[in-house]
C-alpha cells in the first residue's frame, strides 16, 4: 500500500478554505487532523471532533514526550498537533489534511520537510496589486496599507508548495484534487530543505 | 503572462510515450522541442519537423556559442537541444515538452534544475516485452536489448519528479495533464538541487 501524504493547508480567513476542505473530506481517502487543546469545550463541541480536549498536565506531559508535531500557546491555552494519529493514518495509506496558520505550518515544515504545503488565497491579491500600481488614485495611506497586506500574504504563499486562488469554488476544489493526484504520482523525494 | 514550464519526458521505448504526447500536443498551450542533428534526413523527413538538420560545422559552431541545453554524439552524428527556441516559447507562456533519454535528462537537470521531470513507465517489464513482441517489427535480439535497456532506465525513475505508469492510456494522459496543472499551481521554487 502506498503511504499517504501529509497535506498542510493554510489560508487567510475568508478564503473559503472551510468550504473547499469540507468538500474534499467527503472522500474516504482523506483524514482530517484534529488539533489538541487545553481550552474548555464550548457548547456543542465534542472531544475528538472539533478538538481533542486535554488537561494542562496531560498536554505538558505530551510535550515532554515530544508527542507534538507543533504546538503553541495562545491566550493562556495550549494548541497542538499530535504526531501519532497522523502517522497512523499515513501508514494506512490515507492522506492527512492538516489545517493550520502560517507559523504552525513553518514549524511543521522543519519537522516534516516532505509534507505538501498548500496555500489558499482569495482572488484579487494579484489583481489588487496590479490595480494599485496602474491607478494609484487612493490616498497614500490606503495604498500603503493594501500593498503591505498584499505583500505580507504574497510572501507567505512563497513558503508553500502550491497556491490555489479561490475565485470559482468548483475550480478551487478541482485544483486541490489535482495537487493531491500529482503528489501521488511524485516519485522523486523532495530535496531536504524543501 | 505566466511563464511556461519546461517539461522533460523520458520513457523506455514501448511505453506509449509517443501516443500520450501526441494527444497532449493537440493543445495549443504546449510546444514540442525539436532536436537538432547532423545526421542526414531520411526520406519524408522535413527540416524543423522531425529534426533541425544542421551541418557538422554549423553544429560545432553552435556548441562553441554554448547554444545547446544538452548535446551528445551517437554513431558519428551530433544530436542536441537548442536553448533559444525553448526560452522563446517559455517566455511566451507555453509549456515546452522535451522528449529525451535518461542521460540527456540528467544533463538538462544540471542546467535547468527547475524543469519538471516526468518518467513514463510500462506497467511492468513483462508487459513491455509483450508490447514489443505484439508490435512484431523487432527481432528477438532487439527486443531483448530493449527490455534490458528498459530495466536500466526504470532504475533511473527515482531521478524524476513524477512517474506515470502507462497501464490504461486515458488514465496516463489524464495523469500527464494533472501533473502540468499542479505545476501551474506551484508557487514555491523547487530547491536548487532539484
Amino acid at each position: 500500500m502506498q503511504r499517504g501524504r501529509l497535506i498542510v493547508v493554510s489560508a487567510p480567513s475568508g478564503c473559503g478554505k472551510g468550504t473547499i476542505l469540507s468538500e474534499i473530506l467527503k472522500e474516504q481517502k482523506y483524514y482530517y487532523s484534529v488539533s489538541a487543546t487545553t481550552r474548555q469545550p464550548r457548547e456543542g463541541e465534542q472531544d475528538g471532533v472539533q478538538y481533542r480536549f486535554l488537561t494542562r498536565p496531560q498536554f505538558e506531559s505530551l510535550i515532554g514526550e515530544n508527542a507534538f508535531l507543533e504546538h503553541a500557546e495562545y491566550c493562556g491555552n495550549y494548541y497542538g498537533t499530535l504526531s501519532a494519529p497522523i502517522e497512523e493514518h499515513l501508514s494506512a495509506g490515507q492522506h492527512v489534511i492538516l489545517e493550520i496558520e502560517v507559523e504552525g505550518a513553518r514549524q511543521i515544515r522543519e519537522r516534516c520537510p516532505d509534507a505538501c504545503f498548500v496555500f489558499i488565497a482569495p482572488p484579487g491579491i494579484e489583481v489588487l496589486r496590479e490595480r494599485l500600481m496602474k491607478r494609484g488614485t487612493e490616498t497614500p495611506e490606503v495604498i500603503a496599507g493594501r500593498v503591505a497586506q498584499a505583500e505580507r500574504e504574497l510572501s507567505m504563499k512563497e513558503q508553500y508548495d502550491y497556491c490555489i486562488v479561490n475565485d470559482v469554488l468548483e475550480d478551487a476544489i478541482a485544483d486541490f484534487r489535482t495537487i493531491v493526484r500529482a503528489e501521488e504520482l511524485r516519485c522523486r523525494k523532495p530535496a531536504q530543505q524543501r
